[in-house]
C-alpha cells in the first residue's frame, strides 16, 4: 500500500506528462491561470491541453478529449465544470493517468447534491486505480522540476514543504513567506481531501530528501489515528509545523462550508499534537517564522538565553518578551564578564542583556564567545549584525570624509565574520537567533547568513517567540534534561 | 507652572535658533551626527556650531564657546563628554537658552559618581532657569518646522508623537513606524530624565494641534499621580498608547543600567493604565498598529465583527482570531443575506464570516452594505481591497489580452469606489479593518485609504487584535453600553 501512495505521488510531483482537461485561452478563466502557470514555468514535463471546441490554447495544440493525446498522460488537471467532472475523470481512467487534480469546485463544501457527486467522483476514481487531489483545491508545485499548478511567481526552489486545506490561505502562506526569504519543495493545495488526504502528503514528504520541515494549514483531519502514528515517527526526524484553525466553534462552522471538513474538538487536537511533537503555531507569521528556524539552527539544549544588543531598549524589550515566552535570562559568569571586557569599552552593561552602548567593533567577538559559553543554551541576538547601509546615505553629501567607502568597509568585515559565525553555531550547537532593526533592506551579512538558512527576524518579540518553540521541540525531541 | 513649561517646550520644539554645543566634522561622533541631521533636514531655525578647536564645521562658522555666537540662541544640544557637561549646562544660562538636550551619557544610569554629576548638572539647570532633555538621550524632532536632531532619514509630518526612554528603541519604531506607512508630528528622546519626564511631554502633546494620538515607550514613570491626572484627562480626547517596559525581575534590572529608572511593580502599572484609560500593549507592532487606527477610524460601539473575505481559508483564521482576542462573531441577519445576495454569486458562503468565493465584482457592496447594517460593530476585511497588480504582470507574455490594460481597469474601479468607502465608514461610525495580503507593494487603492488615515494591516490576525483595542478603549471611553 505505502509504494502504491508513494509511486502515485512520483507522478503526481514528478510527471513525464501532464493534462490540462479545460485548458483555457480566456484570461481570468482557472482554465486559463492554470495552463499559463504551467507552461509559463517551463516544467521538464510535456503539458498538453484538453478543450473539445480549440484548436489552440496559448499556442499549444489542443485535443478534444484525452484520449485522443498520442502520448501517455501521467497526471491530469479537471477544471471543467462541476457536471462535466465525473465524465473527465473516467476519462483519465480510459486513458491509464495515474493521478489527477480536482480543481473544480461545488462538492461536498457545499452539502446535499454535491456530496452525492464526490462520491461518484471517489467511485470511478478508486475503481479505476487513480489517485485525486481535491476537488476543491487550487494546485500543487514541484521547484525540484519546474512544475508549477500553483503558487505564486517568484517562488524559490528549498527546503520547505507545505500543505494547505485552503488553496487562498496556501497561496498567501508561500507569497508572505516568499517575502520572508522562504524557499520551498514543494507544495500542494489538498482541498476537499475526497481520496488523498493530509496523512498522504506526509507521508510522502516524510521520505523527500529534499523537504527539511514539512508545515501545514489544516481545517480538519480525516485519519485521527494514522496522523498520530505518523506524526509521531515523522517528528523523530523531521520537524512538523502546523497551523490547525477552526478552534471555537464560530470558526468550526466557517470550515464546515469552506472544504466541508469536521474541525473536531481543539483540546483533543491540542493534546495530539503534544504527544506526537507537532509544533502548533496560532498565526500565519508563526509558521513560518518558526519553519525558517528549524531549517538549519541547531535545537537548544535548555532555556537560558544570552541577548547581545546594540542598543539598551532592545535588551529591556527582548527580556520582557523571553520571560513572557518562559525562557530563562540569567545572569553573565564572572569568566563571561571578564571575557567580553576584552571586546567592548567599558560602559558596557556588564549584565544579561549585554548592552554593548552603541559599539560594533566588538560586535562579533561577543558573538563568538556567548554561542561558545556554557553560561547560555541560545543566543538572541538583536540589531548589531546587518548595519543599514542607506543610514549613511544622507551624510554623505555633508561628511568630509567618504562614506560610501566607510559603508563598504563595513559591509565587507560583516561579511568576512559571518563564516566564522556559521562555524560557530554548528560546532557549539547552539541557536543565534537575529531580530534585525534594519528594516525591509537587507544587508549583504544578513543575506550571507540566510543563503545559509540562518534568518533574520523582524523584531525582538518575534526573536524571543521563535527561541520558546525551539526550546519546546527541543524538550520534545528529549535533546534537554 | 504650565504656561512656564508650554514656554519652554515650545523654544525646544519651535526654536529660532539652535546651538549645537561640540559639533563635529568626525565621521561617527555624536557631535557630527547630530549637527549633520540638523543641518541637512534643513529647519526653519539658525543653526550655530560650537567647538573650542575648529573654524568651521561641515561648513557653518563655529564659535568657540556659546557666548561668541552674535544672536540669542533659544535651544542648545549639548554633546560634550561627561564631565564638560556642567560647564556647558551653565554656559547656556549665561547665554539665556530656554531649553538644552543632554545627548551625553555616563550619568545616573552608571549609578554612584554619575548620578552625583547628573544632581550637579540639574542643580545648575534649576537655578539658572533653564529645561533640560536627557541626559544620555539621542535628540528629538518636529516635523511641522524640519527640525531633526534625532529620527532616521524618510520621517513624514502626521498626527502620531512619540516619547521613548530609550534612544535606540526611539529610533527603530519611528523607522519601522515609516514602514508601515506612519507619520510623526513630534518626538522626543527622553533618556534618564533629570529634569524633564514622559509627564511633562504628555503634557504638552496633548495641547498640540499637530498630534491627534500620542505614543509612549517607557521604562519607568517618576511621578505615577501627576502621570494618572493628566492621562485621565488626555484619554476622554486623545488616545495614549503605552509600552510599558520592564515587566520582569530580569528586565527591570536591565532597566536600571539602562536609563537608571526604576521600572516598578507592573501589576500596578496595569491597573493604573486601565483605569486612566491608558492603551497598553506589548510588542513593537502592537504600539504602531493600534495607533495608526486610532487616527481616523471611529471607535466600535460593540464587540460583533462581520468579516469579509476573498477566500474561504481567511474567513476560518480571522474567525479564531476575533474570538481569541475576545470578540464576538455573529451569524447574519436574514435581512443582511438577502442584501448580500444582489451582490454575490450563488455560491457564497451565505454567513460570517462572508466568503465571497473568488468575485471581486461584488466587492465594494459588500463592504458598503456591512459597514450600514447593525448586524456588526465593526468590520473586518482581508484580501478583497488592493489586488496585486504585478500578479497579474507573468500572465501578460502568454495571454491573448492585455493583462496590462485589465489590471489598470480593476486599480481604477477600485481607486473610484475607495471614496464611497471612506464617507461610509465616516457616516455609519463604524470601523473597517483592511488586512491586506497584498504584500509589500501596496495597490493604488490602498495607498489611497492610507492618505486618508485608513491603514492596511499585514495579517488576518493583526486585523482582529487591533479590533479588539479598538473595542476595548471604546469601552473605556463610555461608547459602548
Amino acid at each position: 500500500m505505502k509504494s502504491d501512495l508513494a509511486e502515485s505521488l512520483q507522478y503526481l510531483f514528478c510527471p513525464g506528462s501532464v493534462a490540462v482537461v479545460g485548458a483555457s485561452s480566456t484570461f481570468g478563466k482557472w482554465g486559463f491561470n492554470i495552463f499559463n502557470r504551467l507552461t509559463s514555468s517551463h516544467p521538464k514535463a510535456k503539458i498538453y491541453p484538453v478543450n473539445r471546441s480549440a484548436d489552440t490554447i496559448l499556442g499549444h495544440k489542443a485535443y478534444p478529449d484525452l484520449l485522443e493525446i498520442p502520448d501517455q498522460v501521467d497526471m491530469a488537471v479537471i477544471v471543467v465544470p462541476t457536471d462535466s467532472v465525473p465524465a473527465a475523470v473516467q476519462e483519465c481512467v480510459d486513458k491509464g493517468v495515474k493521478a489527477a487534480i480536482i480543481v473544480t469546485a461545488g462538492f461536498r463544501e457545499t452539502g446535499g447534491e454535491g456530496s452525492q457527486l464526490e462520491s461518484e467522483v471517489l467511485k470511478i476514481a478508486r475503481k479505476g486505480g487513480i489517485r485525486i487531489v481535491g476537488p476543491n483545491c487550487m494546485g500543487h508545485f514541484n521547484t525540484a522540476v519546474d512544475l508549477f499548478t500553483a503558487g505564486p511567481v517568484g517562488i524559490r526552489r528549498g527546503p520547505l514543504a507545505l500543505i494547505s486545506q485552503s488553496g487562498n490561505f496556501g497561496e498567501y502562506i508561500l507569497e508572505r513567506g516568499t517575502e520572508k526569504g522562504a524557499a520551498f519543495s514543494k507544495y500542494v493545495s489538498s482541498g476537499n481531501e475526497a481520496d488523498l488526504t493530509v496523512e498522504d502528503y506526509l507521508e510522502f514528504f516524510a521520505e523527500d530528501e529534499e523537504t527539511k520541515v514539512i508545515c501545514a494549514y489544516i481545517e480538519g483531519i480525516k485519519d485521527g489515528r494514522r496522523f498520530f502514528k505518523l506524526a509521531r515517527q515523522i517528528t523523530k526526524k523531521k520537524p512538523f509545523v502546523v497551523m490547525k484553525v477552526g478552534r471555537t466553534a464560530e470558526a468550526a462552522r466557517a470550515v464546515l462550508s469552506h472544504t466541508g471538513s469536521l474541525a473536531g474538538s481543539d483540546a483533543v487536537h491540542d493534546a495530539i499534537f503534544r504527544q506526537c511533537g507537532v509544533i502548533r503555531v496560532e498565526e500565519v507569521d508563526e509558521l513560518l517564522d518558526i519553519a525558517l528556524a528549524l531549517i538549519r539552527q541547531p535545537l537548544p539544549r535548555g532555556k537560558k538565553v544570552g541577548i547581545l544588543t546594540a542598543g539598551g531598549g532592545f535588551g529591556v524589550v527582548a527580556t520582557d518578551a523571553c520571560r513572557r515566552y518562559g525562557l530563562e535570562v540569567p545572569a553573565l559568569s564572572e569568566e563571561t564578564v571578564q571575557t567580553l571586557d576584552k571586546y567592548l569599552p567599558p560602559r558596557w552593561s556588564h549584565s544579561n542583556p549585554v548592552d554593548m552602548a552603541g559599539t560594533f567593533e566588538g560586535n562579533f567577538g561577543c558573538i563568538g564567545n556567548l554561542l561558545k559559553t556554557d553560561d547560555f543554551d541560545a543566543i538572541l541576538l538583536i540589531g548589531s549584525i546587518g548595519f543599514p547601509i542607506e543610514r549613511l546615505d544622507y551624510a554623505a553629501t555633508m561628511a568630509e570624509i567618504d562614506t560610501g567607502e566607510y559603508a563598504k568597509k563595513l559591509m565587507e568585515e560583516e561579511l568576512r565574520l559571518v563564516d566564522g559565525l556559521i562555524e560557530r553555531i554548528d560546532r557549539h550547537q547552539k541557536p543565534l537567533i537575529i531580530s534585525s532593526i534594519a528594516g525591509v533592506n537587507k544587508s549583504p551579512a544578513l543575506a550571507k547568513l540566510e543563503d545559509n538558512g540562518l534568518y533574520a527576524y523582524r523584531t525582538p518579540e518575534d526573536g524571543a517567540k521563535v527561541i520558546s518553540y525551539l526550546v519546546r521541540y527541543s524538550e520534545y525531541r528529549g535533546l534537554i534534561k
